[in-house]
Order: structure tokens, then C-alpha cells, then sequence
């Protein structure tokens, strides 16, 4: 969750990728212009030659991503590779390994730094994703760790982009939402075995892990598929995390708009094909939430069929 | 080359990757607990069922491994991505693809952003090692740029490792030494090919590209080696760069001192089975520099025969 919002003159983070993502088209289209994951999904494939395997990078920073005053740094370790396992959940796909990078502020110690890589290491034990090499920097500045992860998709199950989800679809999370910066944000399980499990069974039209937050993210898939979304009001209700409305006691916010824009909640948002059956969405632990539809954008529709919009509020670099 | 010199309580990154090394090993092994590249050499397995990809990770910081207030950002980005080529191309193993991740000063534009990808996206073009994906992100303290890369070892050619130089072969450089700071260390052009081509061909027992410093990168294979290593004088002084004698007027230090401890050179330094004709390794652009000996640590020989230690005087953090 982030400690501070940078303000910055990036126009947004959105703009960036997007001319980065015109930059890059020329090079990162896989043989004769066959991509099989566009640029901007959750994992990118290794190469334009070795699209079994995707990899992907997540940087963090003290003071934005975690909070070294406040936070253990076996926590923070563990929650730098949990996000990117969570990146892998996202699509499907098995973790195979990953990459530690640190630049340590210099007034750690060595106890303290390699507390953080434990974090790291013990997760990636419990995934069967083992740290396999990094580096190690100091200076004068906080802390910034980058963990880059690989994996590999299950035979015959192509990865699950975010572009997919086409108008009826239903979509659904794998657990509830909002307040997770009472804890969860650090201490959450990425749905690894539920995202390898749901991409097998459901063949699901689009996927990616909330981490922006439920509106962002939903958002995120309807721009990428083309697609507006709709919330069950009292779905998204039923879904808020017990952590959303504490929180809201104190923010002063409703435990919804906790649920809507929060980010870290690290659940999987899955759009499933309607002739999908809700026992077997059920079976795999998801919980449905609402359903795509022709258009663009997101809104709420309540039980006496009143509508409202959802703008996308969650967490964005160089707001 | 570091603008400067974090001084920190962490007593040598030596001593960190030690420990790191220790954690890792459980993990770290392949299957069987054969172990195809040993933690701590320039590349990493991917994973290890996946011992014929290779992947690194290079942090760079503004003010520590360049400096924004005097390179172009386009320098900037080509140097984050040329260090790791230097990596794949000190294993002799051809690069696939890469990541590029960014904590971002928010002071930068969104055109100095884009001139910094373009920097490693042009480099990566030329070397057919697309920037296939990437973090953005932005806050108050100085850019953080993180570099993977990945590889592929050449058929029937196992990655050349750090660890194999024996008593008796010969060490040889691809290029001049010394003096980088004046400009080679943000231009230079990595070794891919000229790694391919001298591991295939000659069946290096060990290769690293010069990062650290020659002193430092000597004594790296030296002591993963388990070897010694003579520099022969006459051959260091034909090979110390122009720029070493450029920089040594202003230093006041002498021209071998910066041939022999200044770091980022990235030639690649190739020990050499003595059964190698040097024909062969002229052929490949190769310049002979010493010869590995039984004991340890590295000295200089004089034509003379005088002889004198050097220690290790490259760049470690946390010194």
C-alpha cells in the first residue's frame, strides 16, 4: 500500500506505458508479428523466440511500496517476490525462479539486509520458486528492491491476458476486498495454485490480480478487451473485507469505496465465459461479481436497477 | 564508473554475497544438486529445470553508477542495458531478451523517460535482445534503473564460468584497460559476439567481463578458482588505454595503477588452456596479459623477474 503518492510532471503513469508500448512494438512483436502477450499484461514473454516462458519485473520503493520505519524487513522481502508471484497467478502460469536486486539504503545492517532476502527465499521455497542469483548495491537513499520472476505456462493452457473478457462474460474475484493495508498487503498468499487451477478448468477469457485495486483493475481489462463492466452492488457489497470496514470507521469513506479503490488486495479478477457453470466457479473458490457488457467503462448497478459510474481510483505512479 | 563512494556499516558486499550464497545454496542447486552455474557468477540459471536459459539483474543508481546531471538520459538507459550484455557476453551465451525497471526522479519528464528507454531499446535493437517488458515508477529521490536479461547458452557449449582457470593457463583481454571514467564506461560496445565466438572456439576454462577493475576481476576468478594469477608488465603496459595515460595527468597516480584498478572496462578477461595455440586467440582479438599459477592472489612481474603483490582496488559497495 502506498506511504506517500508522489506528485511528479509525468503526465501519468498511463501515458508513459503507452509511448513506451509504441516504442517497444517494433521489437517486442514474436515471429511474423505473432504476439502471444501484448505489451502491458501482467508477465511478458521472455523473447520473441521463447514464448513458453514469460518473466516479468517489480520494482519497490521505502517510502511508496512499503515502509521500512514501520514494516519488518523479512516482511518486506516477502512481499517484494509475493507481488510477483502474484503477477504469475495473474496469468495462469507456474513461477520457475526469480531474481533478487537491492539498492540498500547504507545505514542497514548486514543482519538487516539479509533478513530481506530471507523473506524473499522463504516464500519462494513455500512456491517452489527459488531465488536464483541478484545484486547487491548501497547508497545514500532508501531502500529500493526489484525482484524479476519467471515462469512457464502449463502445457496446452495459454497464458491468461487481460484483453479477452468480451461482452456477457461474468467475472469473478477469488476474495474479498479493501483495507488490506491492515496487513494484508504484506502478509496476503498470492493465488498461485487458484490461478493455474482456474486457468485450466474455466478457460477464462481474461484474468489479472487486483493490485491497482477493483476499479482500476477492472479498468484495466475493459480498456484492454474493449468491454464496459458492470458491479453487482450487493455482490460487491457481500465481497468487502471485515479489513474494509474498520478502516472505513476511521477514513470516513464507506466500507464499498474501501472495496472499489484499495489497492494490494492481491485477489485474482477473472472474466469466465457465461456457459461456464457457476458450480464449477464456485468449486474453485470464486465469487461472482458482476459481467461485462457491450461498451466501455465501469458501473455499479444496485438491486432496483439503479446505475452509477465508477471512475478508476486506485493507486497510479506520477498522478 | 561510481561518482561516488557510499560508506555504509555493511562491511563489504563480499561479505553479504557470502552470506546470501550460504541461504541460497538449499535452493540454488539444480536437480540432483548438480549445479550447472555456481551462485555469484555474471549470469544465473533460470531455474533449475531450466539450465540451458541464463538471466542476471544489474541495479543502477543516479550518483552512484551514473550521473544525471551529466549524461544524457539516452546514455543512461544504453548503459543499463550494455552492462548486461557485458554479463552474457563474459559466459560466452547469446542474449534473448530483457526487462527494463525504473523508479523514476520525479523531476523527469515524460520525454527524459522515454530518452532514457530509447537509450536501452536502441542498444537492445542492435544486439537483438529486445526490451520485451517493465515497471515504471516515480518518486522524490534519485533514478533507480533495474536491468534482467536473459540467455541462451550456444548448443553443445557449456556457459564459461569464473571457477574453472587452472595452474598453467595463459589469460588474455579483449582490449585496452584503464581510464573508462573519460567517456568508454557510459560508450562502450559490449562483447557479445567476441564471447560467442572465443567460447566456442577455444574452450575458455573461465571468462568475466573487467566491471570491477582488472585487479578485482583477476582476483574474482583467482579466488573461485582456487588459483594465483602473474600479470606480466610489459604486457600491462602495452594494454593500459590511452585514456589511462589521458587520466594519470590529472590523478596524479600512474597509468598502470588505472589499468589495473579503475573499473567498468567491460572487456572480457579469458583464461585460456595453455594448449591453446596463441594464433587462435590473436585471431580472436585476444591480447595476452598473464598466466594463472598454483597458491593465490594476484602479483606483477616484471621483465626483470621482480615481482610485487597487487590487491584488489576495484569497486565494492559497501566498503
Amino acid at each position: 500500500m502506498p506511504a506517500q503518492r508522489p506528485t511528479g510532471i509525468l503526465r501519468g503513469e498511463r501515458e508513459l506505458i503507452r509511448r513506451l508500448g509504441e516504442l517497444l512494438r517494433p521489437s517486442g512483436a514474436g515471429p511474423a508479428g505473432r504476439v502471444v502477450v501484448p505489451f502491458g499484461d501482467d508477465l511478458a514473454e521472455l523473447s520473441p523466440t521463447e514464448t513458453d516462458l514469460l518473466w516479468s519485473v517489480d520494482m519497490l520503493m521505502d517510502g511508496v511500496d512499503f515502509d521500512s520505519s514501520r514494516h519488518s524487513w523479512t516482511s518486506i522481502g516477502r512481499k517484494a517476490l509475493a507481488v510477483n508471484l502474484s503477477d504469475c497467478a495473474a496469468m495462469g502460469v507456474r513461477p520457475v525462479g526469480a531474481l533478487l536486486a537491492v539498492a540498500l539504503n547504507d545505514q542497514l545492517t548486514l543482519e538487516q539486509a539479509l533478513e530481506l532476502a530471507q523473506g524473499a527465499i522463504s516464500l519462494g521455497t513455500s512456491y517452489n520458486c527459488p531465488i536464483v542469483g541478484g545484486d547487491t548495491n548501497s547508497w545514500t537513499h532508501p531502500t529500493v528492491i526489484s525482484v524479476s520472476i519467471a515462469a512457464r505456462a502449463q502445457p496446452g493452457v495459454p497464458p491468461v491476458r487481460r484483453d479477452g473478457a468480451r461482452p456477457g462474460d461474468m467475472f469473478y474475484v477469488t476474495g474479498p476486498l479493501g483495507g488490506s493495508i491492515l496487513g494484508r498487503h504484506l502478509t496476503f498468499e498470492p493465488r498461485v495454485q487458484a490461478g493455474i487451477e482456474i486457468s485450466a478448468t474455466l478457460r477464462p477469457h481474461a484474468m489479472i490480480d487486483i493490485s491497482d485495486g477493483l476499479s482500476t483493475d477492472l479498468y484495466h481489462i475493459c480498456r484492454a478487451s474493449g468491454v464496459g463492466a458492470v458491479i453487482a452492488g450487493e455482490r460487491l457489497d457481500a465481497l468487502t473485507h471485515a479489513d474494509a470496514r474498520t478502516l472505513a470507521l476511521r477514513s470516513g469513506r464507506t466500507p464499498r469505496d474501501h472495496a472499489l479503490h484499495d489497492g494490494e488486495d492481491f485477489e485474482l479478477l477473472v472474466a469466465v465465459p457465461p456457459t461456464a457453470a457457476p458450480e464449477a466457479c464456485h468449486g474453485l473458490g470464486l465469487a461472482l461479481l458482476g459481467g461485462f457488457v457491450a461498451g466501455s467503462g465501469v458501473r455499479i448497478r444496485e438491486r432496483d436497477g439503479r446505475e452509477q459510474p465508477v471512475e478508476p481510483g486506485g493507486w497510479e505512479h506520477f498522478k
